[in-house]
């Protein structure tokens, strides 16, 4: 027996692939023998701590086999396959050939009573029984129809012969993942942006003062950047100049100071108190808080002086800032992951991770991950989720593909993506096939971002509203897992520091902004639309089963998302034009025979669809809106 | 470091990738570190008791790295890859933007010195001196200088840091075979049909006088059915009647009767030492002859008296013929390989390959080998090249493609394929593109047959001598190895037993054929001018580097073939319309600038084509020929 080219086995066994609650593990494998002998396969698994499982395998096509398994709960899951010549399938298929051809089966069906004695004695008594029964009919009158009974295919599927099976050589392992894992929606927000009164900066009070508005929009995860005290020496002044005014705040990212570091709340923010009441009311309100993990120091950090060895050293005897000659951080030393003393070091690093899950915390963005070694994140991720499951890690790592996928891998749970700069259909396709399918799709769960503090693209910047609205659509829909930088998103403040650059001007990064709440800001309606919609379609929140429809016109882009069980499929259709009215035909979404109704969820608005192989014709006016999000209705009577 | 995605590897190294003499062995992976310094990597190798060596790896593109190594003998050849971070490299690169920005590099020359005279503490004396120069030359006047000489990064290259180097977890094994197991003509030919007397039929010494047409058609191998006695019981008739006449000579594949089984020679055909003199006559005029190794036995063969428990037995005693059901093949019984007594019969079915090894052969085709145990495969074909290195294995394997391709990842030297059956241009291009890239052109050399004894297509059948011409012109230039059945396929005799199916009438396998040997077949010349052109040009005897080529009609085929070491590429370019004249334009095969010249080597015919991007106009008559077969000549100066 041959088993090979399974899935999901990422390298060989040395990663576990992803899988989520609400989700089915689908497995697949190339099964064969051989000779001519029909096959049997099973697929075998087991959740932490449980007993082995059985589910059928089945073959699909060219030796391909196919089976799955729903887990019931979060945590690693083994699966097998195991796979044996059925000598019995193989008497019946020709024992069925040879009567068709109207053959004297006499000889055949002595040889089909002996499997069925030699199975009576591999089972429990009650089937054992009934197995000799089956024998002696095979040696009877009413032979052939006995052969040929339902009942006795069951007893002696239930009692085949696996003395001679073969397995995996060592089982698989899926991650299982709570569903937030799988799909969630981000908000970002500068804690000293959120002051409703302009003569001062934002607090953490502020922050829990804000919750019902983020909740309003329908966001699950606030994530908030460093929120530790910030240092003094290089500090960068507003719009990243390179000297700072005594008035000027400082980056969040040049972490530490005399107030603290790593483990510290920065004082203008508020407290410790003050944070563990935003992390409670915010979960009170549905609504994650996500910390920064940012794994740098200013100089200013208490480690620097407590830990000189934990710095590389330049020749001179001085600190190595971070550097990517010829720029230069001075504001930032990264830590020497491959210090003399980097237990210590890591063991640090982890606690801090500890320490902030204490507080309640179970979400984390990382800073730069691929900056730091692959061996740490493996570690670090596993040991916190160890004391505190479910605890998600989303990877800020905008870097080679392989380096993002590496992270994925061994562990992050969600990752950033190149999303923002994928704004062709032939692009957006490309990036979806890519992300959405074998392997991938077994390790890496894409976070959709149309904007970060660092990424204002070009596109968003000239846009206007409309591309802004058309971007938010395309990441909330195609991603499981999406967010916004708020509140310049939703209230479309685009501006760049230099034109065609992706810096904000007045970037948050360097200064305190005040937002007017007072005014509904221009996309907050159709946000709080569209996260109504995901948070009643399940085929919103999976990525698996996304599926891309040619259109015959390059600026719609049109898609179909479904979920396992029965949900109603989601078909999008998004005109990547946000000046003109675009107009096309979309090729069948569904395989229904007759027509059947699309409700636009945006709007209500129904069409009636022809069936297969039909295609359906589609106009999209940016002024009215972005896209289609139709949610696919059953066949009209 | 992480070192990933290599190739070629099979199921993580669980087979050996196939090679050749005459061709490099190229090796890629992914190859990637956390952080942002610079990589180095190498490839390392050695043959059979040989040191290892090492080869340069250079990036490609997207972390992904290459190189490649050149077998001088045949064997097991072993590969690994060593990579690391090099902070030399990384010192460069960091210092060359440093000095373009107008830096301070004060502290950057310092610490370059200091590397540099750590590596001089690695490097043996005399390069140790030199590094000692370079070093204090980091230090002094004219420092920048020094650091951007070509002599210090060699002397660095080559005694770089490896202490925190990473290599595979094992070496990753490749066989290479000498250059016949990666391209042959094999012509095949039952002796019972070589007389030249139409009384009586061909025997051995027959053959032997046939070798001279075969040589002058340009073939390397001779492939010959089985030769052993043939049984009596349920003999086959002509036409595959099921009732023999006393006359009728039965089927070559029943083997054994009462005058000898597998390691004996049919009476009727000669004696073992005709079979010698035969061999040997073969080998002197430049052909290998080729044995079939059917494992099968007439019940008439000594073995099943012998050792009636080498046969599965039916529960009324009698031995289990063979049969697919309803079809059954009385005339024939199966081995029983998981016999209670598989090692004594293994053994003997081991020493038959070893048998005609002695006699030899060097060369056998195996008869459906996919009907018996993958294991038996990888021990006989391993065992038997043990003993003589080199032995070619075809397998004769007509089945799904999966267990095609197990039977070849676990020995099969060479593969019959789907060829015949592959005739559409979309057939063949997809087909070709499975073939010829990795991974299956990793582990599976594809042989190409337009007809054997059993396979007459009916595209053969209908299509006439411009079709048969065609289809051997494909096979011939497609792929490096190639055989046809004759001489029904050089002189055009088509006609089926029932049209449509794929039986020849009045075929061989069952009774004596007289081929009258006075006139020149039709298909003889351009036989002999594609098995001379293939000998001529290297391109045509390796399929790693099959690049198909765009037309603008479907009708032409167009591909091109290079070969290591500077070789011409080759482009053809075939009319798949064997009725009508085609015209159209084909994609250009190299990146040639200007104008240059094609020869067609079938008719010497000079054409100029013009440069990329330009496409070249061709125009194909089948009552001329069936192809261009292009020699793509150097630019016109």
């Amino acid at each position: 027996m041959v088993i090979e080219n399974v899935r999901p086995e990422l390298d060989g066994g040395r990663f576990a692939a992803k899988g989520s609650l609400g989700e089915p593990v689908q497995v697949e494998a190339d099964i064969f023998a051989d000779g001519h002998d029909l096959v049997s396969a099973v697929l075998r698994w087991r959740g932490p701590d449980q007993e082995w499982r059985e589910e059928p395998l089945k073959p699909v096509v060219n030796d391909r086999w196919a089976g799955e398994f729903e887990p019931r709960q979060a945590g690693l899951h083994d699966f097998d396959i195991e796979a044996w010549v059925d000598h019995f399938l193989t008497w019946e298929h020709e024992l069925e050939r040879r009567l068709e051809a109207g053959q004297n089966v006499a000889v055949e069906l002595e040889a089909g009573a002996l499997l069925v004695e030699a199975a009576s004695r591999r089972a429990p008594t009650r089937d054992a029984q009934q197995l000799r029964r089956q024998a002696a009919a095979l040696r009877g009158r009413g032979a052939t129809r006995a052969a040929r009974s339902l009942r006795l295919r069951q007893l002696m599927g239930r009692h085949a012969d696996r003395s001679l099976s073969t397995c995996l050589e060592r089982p698989l392992t899926v991650k299982v993942d709570p569903e937030r894992a799988r799909s969630s929606a981000w908000y970002e927000l500068f804690p000293r942006s959120a002051s409703p009164d302009t003569k001062r900066p934002g607090t953490l009070r502020d922050v829990e003062t804000r919750l019902p508005y983020v909740r309003s929009l329908g966001f699950d995860v606030l994530y908030l950047p460093p929120i530790h005290p910030i240092g003094h020496s290089f500090r960068k002044g507003r719009n990243n100049t390179v000297s700072a005014t005594p008035s000027d705040v400082g980056s969040p990212w040049a972490i530490g100071s005399e107030a603290g570091g790593h483990k510290s709340i920065a004082p203008e923010l508020g407290t410790l108190k003050d944070f563990r009441q935003l992390v409670r009311s915010a979960r009170r309100q549905g609504i994650e808080l996500a910390m920064d993990y940012a794994l740098q120091c200013s100089p200013d950090h208490p480690y620097v002086k407590e830990h000189p060895e934990w710095f590389r050293h330049r020749p001179d005897g001085s600190i190595r800032y971070a550097e990517n000659p010829p720029k230069k951080y001075q504001d930032i030393y990264p830590f020497d992951f491959e210090s003399e003393d980097w237990r210590e070091l890591w063991d640090e690093l982890l606690s801090i991770l500890l320490f902030w899950c204490e507080q309640g915390v179970r979400t984390y963005r990382v800073d730069n991950p691929h900056t730091k070694p692959f061996a740490f994140w493996e570690w670090a991720i596993a040991r916190t989720q160890a004391e505190y499951p479910g605890t998600i890690f989303l990877a800020e790592a905008f870097t080679r593909p392989k380096v993002m996928y590496e992270l994925a891998k061994l562990g992050f749970t969600q990752s950033y993506t190149y999303f923002a700069w994928r704004q062709q259909a032939w692009e957006l396709k490309q990036y979806a096939q890519e992300l959405f399918t074998p392997p991938v799709c077994d390790f890496l769960r894409p976070n959709f971002w149309p904007n970060t503090p660092d990424i204002l693209t070009e596109q968003i910047q000239k846009g206007g509203p409309r591309m802004s609205a058309l971007r938010f659509v395309l990441a909330a829909t195609m991603s499981a897992s999406y967010g916004i930088f708020g509140p310049s998103f939703e209230r479309v403040e685009v501006t760049p520091l230099v034109p065609g650059k992706e810096e904000y001007l007045d970037s948050e990064k360097y200064q305190v902004r005040h937002w007017d709440g007072a005014a509904e800001p221009p996309l907050a309606g159709l946000i709080r639309k569209v996260n109504a919609i995901r948070a009643a379609q399940p085929a919103l929140r999976h990525d698996r089963w996304y599926r891309q429809l040619a259109t015959d016109n390059e600026m719609l882009f049109a898609f179909l998302k479904t979920a396992p069980g029965g949900a109603a499929p989601v078909c999008v259709v998004a005109n990547l034009d946000a000046e003109n009215t675009q107009r096309g035909w979309i090729e069948p979404p569904v395989a229904i025979d007759g027509d059947y109704d699309v409700v636009d969820l945006l709007n209500d608005a129904v069409y009636r669809w022809r069936g297969a192989p039909n295609w359906n014709f589609v106009e999209l006016s940016p002024s009215v809106t972005p896209a289609h999000v139709l949610r696919v209705g059953a066949p009209v009577p």
